[in-house]
């Protein structure tokens, strides 16, 4: 059945009977929820601490293929992008209202794929999808605005402005693997089975490193990003934002082994600048990083430091002081690449 | 200059340098703000009140023309329409995230009146736009997500669903000019210099019934619904969430009076059916639509009443009770009309 046949209204009633299990009163997101899907505005139970909000559109053919990417993970991924931008300011996930805009010939079973990837990732942190909108339009765009909080009174979280002077830059994860993955797909590459199936578990389902920012807001970094555009031009918003440069040693940077076995020579550009990897990259002396290393479930690697530099330039070499040059720059909308 | 010459980077701060006014410390959602624009998410200082949140999508050629709404009222009716969201909940908007998408050869010089048409409105009710997103997209698409408050403590709030036996039907303002206007420009239609302002404004220009919503929350109020789909659409929403049937009396509704002038037997179906005059439309006991009617400083006109419909039916009759057939219904995306 096309979205046409059914209507917007009898859409709603689908898609809001899929979300129902995300506003469960078992996360404190459902405890407090007054209002979910159906009114004219979402509600619930305020708390006096720190509120966060972030959007990311979604956009079918800028910012994803349906060639590529199915519609399970199209709406896994919307929704993690968001999770990974609450991740990046040290803070914890907790409602969601999602915007989907939808050509009129869309199948209802591709629209109820969609909001079970997207339901899926919610459950699993406990987010609440409390509401939205649907409405035609040419092609599929998704738009979802996250809301979260900061578990401390302090009013700390990671900034991009929160880098000083000496300052080790740091990375979870390894990277890489989402963009080469794009690149396997896209192409139609083969790897070994192993590979395969790490590249595309990497590109299609991202997981958002929401237990890591909140131990490095814990652990007291001051400055995080989510690798969403590409390490280096991640961290040169870090950069311009601090007013500082970054120094990156290569070699340093966590090269996700499939990656490697896929792309040999190109793996470490994929690193440096494919994007969608989602980990978190920040800044900190050298007793907070220690103290990460030592307790974060997830492998964390120093890559470089942060340096005075007027242009807030981010400076690429290898081991031995060679200068490395990047051939092409990260994500930048409406700029012809 | 066009979006693709100047780069996201680029418009990001130019939009950013649009909204910082309405980052105002002389509004409270100003003095609470933490991290508005540049960072992954915004934050602020909460409360322990009701949230609230509402979203809504603003699409070219599906929502609006560019040929009828300039950019500039694009701004504007895109976040008024959130704002009327915020109102039929009886809440104060607070915050707004703003995610746009635009071809690559939108002027920079169009995107800029934009965000001056949406500054203007916010900065008439202390919204702080804090945040957003711009991407590359076929055809221009507004997303503006609207956190509100509500100020009491008794969790009480206007919903869809508060509607009971025997309570008046009720509305804010005059019906039918929005739509009379979308006539006019659409088809080029000229009237006298009255009537063609009148209409024209009501079109292009909605205001949130923000102080309204309030007043009626406080003077108690359970059930409203901003008149977004038109009159009976909506009343048909109050209508299946209180699971209730509504009478209207056509004759009582309030057709604007330029709508009269411009379109003489066609006014009363504008005023029923035509949709976007982000009026309130609300239910009472006799009572309290008494101390609304005194209270309140701009017109409201009591047109109905609630009653016990299995169906969920709203039924239209003149004063002599004549049924009266409106010709179409309201708005519903995907649906062919």
């Amino acid at each position: 059945m096309k979205v046409s046949e059914l209507g917007e209204f009898g859409l709603i009633e689908l898609v809001a009977e899929i979300a129902a299990p995300t506003q469960t009163r078992k996360t404190p997101a459902g405890r407090n929820l007054i209002i979910g899907i159906g009114d004219d505005a979402a509600a619930w139970r305020g708390d006096a601490g720190v509120q966060l909000v972030t959007v990311d559109s979604f956009i079918q053919d800028v910012h994803f293929s349906l060639d590529i990417t199915p519609w399970w993970e199209v709406g896994w991924k919307a929704l993690a992008v968001n999770l990974s931008d609450i991740a990046a300011m040290g803070g914890l996930p907790r409602y969601a209202v999602v915007s989907l805009a939808l050509p009129d010939d869309t199948e209802v079973s591709d629209v109820l794929a969609l909001y079970q990837g997207m339901t899926g990732l919610a459950q699993e942190f406990g987010v609440a999808i409390v509401g939205g909108d649907t409405s035609r339009s040419p092609q599929v765009a998704l738009n979802i605005t996250v809301l979260g909080i900061i578990q401390n009174h302090a009013e700390n979280m990671l900034t991009r402005s929160g880098a000083k002077v000496g300052d080790k830059v740091a990375v979870t994860g390894h990277l890489g693997a989402a963009s080469a993955g794009w690149e396997m797909l896209a192409k139609k590459l083969h790897f070994d089975a192993g590979t395969n199936a790490r590249l595309k578990e990497a590109f299609l389902h991202p997981h958002p490193r929401i237990a890591e920012g909140k131990l490095l807001l814990e652990c007291g970094v001051k400055a995080a990003i989510d690798v969403s555009d590409g390490l280096v031009s991640d961290l040169g918003h870090i950069c311009r934002a601090s007013r500082l440069g970054a120094r990156i040693d290569v070699d340093a940077v966590p090269v996700d082994p499939a990656v490697r076995t896929g792309f040999g020579e190109k793996a470490l550009e994929l690193a440096l600048s494919g994007g969608e990897d989602y980990e978190l990259l920040f800044t900190g002396d050298a007793g907070v990083i220690d103290r990460i290393t030592q307790t974060a479930e997830c492998p964390v690697t120093v890559i470089g430091d942060m340096v005075a530099d007027a242009e807030n330039r981010v400076a690429l070499a290898d081991r031995e002081g060679n200068p490395f040059k990047l051939p092409s720059g990260g994500w930048e909308h409406f700029r012809q690449r």
